[in-house]
C-alpha cells in the first residue's frame, strides 16, 4: 500500500478571505480533515461534503485528544495511505504544536508539507488597527504565551518583557490578564501603556477592547468577550482609533468593533 | 468626483501559493498597483496587463521614493478617485511601514483596507523546517530589525534579547550579522546556539544556511546568499534537518535547500 501524505496547514485567524491560496486548494480537495476548535465554521464549510472530518478538540485546560494522541492519529492515517489535511488556526508553527505533529510524521517516513498561515497577531492587528511595529512606537514585536498549567505560575522573564519599545502579543492569556498586568508593572512597564484585547479577530463578530495595561483586566472582565482572544500591549495600540477601517459593503461582510 | 479606496495588502514572503484569497482577488482585479522590491515577479505576473504599475523601489540604503513620497503618492491617487492596490512583501504591519501609509491615507479621509499576509518569519520557518515556537525549545518568538542608519550602531536591548528560551528573528540583518553575534554572545547567549539565514524564503531558489550563532557570519559570507534574507537564532533551528520537506512534484515546484 502506498504511504500517504500529511499537510499541516495554517487556516489563518478566522476570516476565510485570509486563507492562503494553497490552503484553500487543499481544503477544497480534502479527503480526510483533522481539525480543532480554532478552525471556524465558515472555513469548515469549504470542506467537501464527502470528506471525513475528525475533530480533535483542544481548548485550553480541556483536551479532547491529547497531543500525543493527535500525533499518533496523524501517523496512523499517513501510514494507512491517506492524504490528510491537518487544519490548524493561524500559523502551524506559532504556538500550534504543529512542529510536534510534523516531527511525529517525519519520524515514520511519511511525506508531509507545511503551509504557513496568517498568525493571529497579524490578523488581529490588521483588523483592529494595531500595527505590530511602527517607527517611533515599536522597534520590534514579541509573541508570548500567557497560558500555563492550572496549578502553576506564569514563568516568564518579566524584566525582559517590560520594554516600552517592543510590542507584546500574548496568546492564550485571558485567564492570566491580572497577573500579567501586575508583573509587567512591577517590572517597570508604565501602567498607562496602551493595551487591547481582540476577541475573535477578523471574524464577523470581532470585538476590540481598548484600554491601558493598568485597566485592561477590569475592562475585559466587564465585557466578557468570547474566545479566542489575543492581548496586545504597547504604544502601537494608541493608533487603533485612527487606523480603524471597514471592508466595502459590497464584500458582504460586516464587523462590530466595540471600544470597551 | 468620487473618492477612491486604498488597499494595503500583504503579498506574503514570495511563493504565490501563499497569497491570501483576498490578496489574489484584489490583484486579479487591480487597476493601479503600487509595489516595491520585495514583491516578486511571479506575483506581479498575476496583475492584469492593462493595470497601471508604479514601482516605488525601497531597498535597504537605497530608496527610489522616500517613505513620505510614497505616502503622498497614495494620498494623491486616492483623492483622484483611484482604487489603489498597495502591495507589500509579507505582512503590511510587520516592518513594512504600512501603518505610516495607512495613517496618511486615513488623515485625508480616504477609505482603506488592510489585508494581513504571511510574514517572512512564518514563511521562512515553514519552508526551512524551523518552528518559531516548540515545547522545550522556545516559549516565544521575537521579531527584531537588524537594520540601522548607515552611520549608526544597532541600538537594541541586547541583555533582553540574549534569552535562550526565545526564538529571535532578525529582519534586514544581513549587513550586521557579525555585530549581532558579538553583542548577543557578550550578553550571554551561548555561541553554540543554533542559527540560520534563509535567503529568498518560500521561493523556488530558497537557500537555508544553517550554523550556530558563533559561526553564522562566516558561513553566510562564504555562501553570499541573495536578498532578501531572514536570520533566525534559537534552539528551534536544530530541528531543521528533521523538519525539511519538499512539495509534491505534481505541484510543479522545486526548491534547493543548501545546508551551508
Ligand atoms: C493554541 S494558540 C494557536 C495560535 C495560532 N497557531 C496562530 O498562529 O494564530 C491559540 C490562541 O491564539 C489566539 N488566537 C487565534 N485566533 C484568534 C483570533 N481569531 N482572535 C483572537 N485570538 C486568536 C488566541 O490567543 C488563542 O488562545
Ligand atoms: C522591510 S522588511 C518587510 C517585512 C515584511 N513586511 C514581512 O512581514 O515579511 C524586509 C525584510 O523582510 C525579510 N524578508 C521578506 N521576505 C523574505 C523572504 N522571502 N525570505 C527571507 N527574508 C525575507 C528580509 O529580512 C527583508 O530584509
Amino acid at each position: 500500500m502506498a504511504v500517504g501524505r500529511v499537510y499541516l496547514v495554517g487556516a489563518g485567524p478566522g476570516d476565510p478571505d485570509l486563507l492562503t491560496v494553497k490552503a484553500l486548494r487543499l481544503i477544497e480537495a480534502a479527503e480526510t480533515v483533522v481539525y480543532d476548535r480554532l478552525v471556524g465554521e465558515r472555513i469548515l464549510g469549504l470542506v467537501p461534503r464527502h470528506a471525513e472530518r475528525i475533530f480533535v478538540g483542544k481548548a485550553p485546560r480541556r483536551h479532547t485528544l491529547s497531543q500525543e494522541e493527535i500525533n499518533a492519529l496523524l501517523v496512523r492515517l499517513g501510514l494507512a495511505g491517506r492524504r490528510v489535511l491537518r487544519l490548524k488556526g493561524g500559523d502551524p508553527y506559532v504556538f500550534g504544536r504543529g512542529s510536534e505533529e510534523a516531527l511525529a510524521v517525519a519520524a515514520h517516513g511519511i511525506p508531509f508539507e507545511i503551509v504557513p498561515g496568517v498568525t493571529a497577531a497579524c490578523g488581529c492587528g490588521a483588523y483592529a488597527g494595531i500595527p505590530l511595529t511602527h517607527r517611533g512606537l515599536a522597534t520590534g514585536v514579541r509573541f508570548v504565551t500567557g497560558h500555563c498549567r492550572e496549578d502553576a505560575e506564569l514563568s516568564l522573564n518579566w524584566a525582559s518583557l517590560a520594554d516600552p519599545d517592543t510590542t507584546l502579543v500574548f496568546y492564550m492569556a485571558l485567564l492570566n490578564l491580572a497577573e500579567i498586568r501586575s508583573r509587567l508593572v512591577a517590572a517597570g512597564l508604565p501602567a498607562d501603556t496602551p493595551a487591547a484585547v481582540v476577541s475573535r479577530g477578523t471574524s464577523a463578530d470581532q470585538i476590540a477592547c481598548l484600554g491601558t495595561l493598568g485597566d485592561l483586566p477590569e475592562r475585559v472582565a466587564a465585557l466578557a468577550p468570547p474566545a479566542p482572544c489575543l492581548t496586545i500591549i504597547g504604544r502601537v495600540v494608541s493608533l487603533a482609533p485612527q487606523l480603524a477601517w471597514a471592508p466595502e459593503p459590497a464584500a458582504g461582510f460586516s464587523r462590530a468593533v466595540r471600544h470597551g
